[in-house]
């Protein structure tokens, strides 16, 4: 079976380090299916990676070897590592990727990478990247077992990512995490804290919902409606229209909703 | 053979939606070459997705299969097909997508997605292109014969493309259909409707060209030209420059050429 | 072994370009593995793709096939080519875009591409990416020695990338020849001229820097610092910040380095 390497960085494509990767991937592995997940994350953030990790990561199949690095500490005392959860695994810098990956998926372990294999001669103090991540996603693509990268770990970094809070007064107040592409304000309330007819009340900014809809077609054409999005979260948008532009909302936004 | 199965879509690349097509392809067809062709498309253009499409399909070998998902209408009464054309495969939703690919290439049959392997078990109202478009994309590639997808159906959806109309003064007026990242204003007019020696007229706005140039090359540095694209389509550029900029005009915008 | 063939462009991915280059590609040889590097060059600039090819050329196997089109002059005299570097094939325009990878990289022979089966049935003289480019990577990739695609010639065009100057007085005078994504400046002040202690004093507008760090974080978060980034150049950024931005720098800055 042809092994997988995904790529996810912020390192955009204009510049060489993405390519650089793949490079290393296929000089390693010759065989392996080098995807790209993105290389748009926004720079430097962390948070915004581990939730497009967490986002998609179930989506792959056992075996999959993610290489991802957003790593604004390179070359500083965060540790390389190796994670496995449900059977893929993580090639990642410990700094908080793993955040999201992990509440939604079975730990099976940890290690720090520091088998000197999974090194390049040279390492750059700036592109671990290329000469540590995407070496060792190689390494393990051709063969190298997760637990020959170095010494286990159990305590991998992670983030505080909000989530809802639940009041006496029988709401739950969340947030917005994310804006989509399409200008979709995508709250970190999940759809299983909704009712099952999906009648609860959603405010945010100066506007309320009398139910959460099922589609984006179920508000006319520039109108704005809350419902769940493709990973289960509820969000706020506007049919043919974002809902960033139109209300002038962003990440950090409250959101309330009638549980 | 390996199954290719392209991607083409809206969703940008620094959300996970692409992400997680590719993970499900890859998940049921671990085999298959997946290929991005774009996921910048503008954010719900059915009409610029159909002509991408119709512009780079026929250099794909036969059994390609591709998955197109510009879907404003995700979770409507829109169906879910797989459409057949010169041998090759598109899966999308019926909105239009296929229509220059149809009107290009030879329609060899159509089916709606309607058998329950092609569906997630859990399918979002609003992440088609996950659970049904990619999915279905990866059974065909995993060898699912198309006509297994769902029952026949003859009447695709297609959209109205501009045509140019020929007018009885022995002049054609078209309409540029796309303005490309050069700039380069793209119009409806084939070059087969040219002189062979190209000694034709061509206007737009304010300015006049004595004849259809060869290369870019043919105008001064910033300056502009009439010449015929990789589509064969005509189009108005600048020698290094972009058209749309310098000439302050877009799509819809008409080209009159004498023929 | 599956031929790699790895394309690198000024297209962008919103148009049909690069797609119908990657049908061309699987059409002619289905087992290749197709690498996007980069379809975000800047237009017509030949010397950014240069120094992209250069920067990571080096991190891919023997045998990969790059295929790079940054081709104002497509149509025009310019003569398509491939060079191979080091066991490694480069199909481009001979306009300058090997120039990094020639002074990198052992030149080991380069042939004009005049076999006709290079060339499509009817070849655009707008799109030789397509029709000559991609054909011809292809036709390597499915076995065509590089001999057989035409005569021999040894005189490929280079452009000037500027050299630093070293002085009387114990300096170098470098510039900056890019600013990536992250806005970091990057130099053609190679690290092989710095000092081993890294002690070089190093000014660029209005700053001057002590040192030569090793990593991002030697700087406070917002301040700016000189380091050695991963293509073993000299730059200068800023630590969780834009250079570019914070210090209103760009290409062709010059920066005064004590050797």
């Amino acid at each position: 079976m042809r092994p997988v390497i995904t790529l996810t960085t912020d390192f955009g494509t204009r510049d060489p380090y993405a390519a650089a990767m793949k490079g290393v991937c296929l000089s390693v592995c010759r065989e392996a299916t080098v995807v790209d997940l993105s290389h748009e994350v926004q720079q430097h953030d962390v948070l915004e990676c581990a939730l497009f990790l967490g986002a998609c990561f179930g989506d792959f199949p056992k075996g999959t070897i993610h290489c991802a690095v957003v790593d604004p500490g390179v070359g500083t005392a965060r540790r390389p590592v190796v994670a496995q959860f449900d059977g893929q695994l993580i090639v990642c810098p410990d700094n908080g990727l793993v955040t999201r990956v992990q509440q939604r998926f079975g730990f099976e372990g940890a290690w720090r990478i520091e088998n000197r294999e999974c090194f390049a001669e040279e390492v750059s103090n700036t592109f671990h990247g290329r000469d540590v991540f995407a070496l060792t996603a190689a390494r393990l693509a051709a063969g190298m077992p997760p637990e020959a990268a170095g010494s286990v770990t159990k305590d991998l970094v992670t983030l505080p990512i909000a989530e809802p809070q639940e009041r006496s007064d029988g709401t739950v107040i969340g947030e917005v995490i994310h804006v989509d592409r399409f200008g979709n304000l995508i709250t970190n309330v999940d759809h299983k804290m909704l009712k099952n007819d999906r009648s609860n009340n959603v405010s945010i900014g100066d506007l309320s919902f009398e139910q959460v809809s099922t589609t984006y077609g179920d508000a006319m054409r520039g109108e704005p409606l809350a419902l769940v999005g493709g990973s289960g979260l509820l969000e706020i948008a506007v049919n043919f229209g974002s809902a960033a532009d139109n209300l002038g909302l962003g990440r950090g936004e409250k959101v309330r909703v009638s549980i």
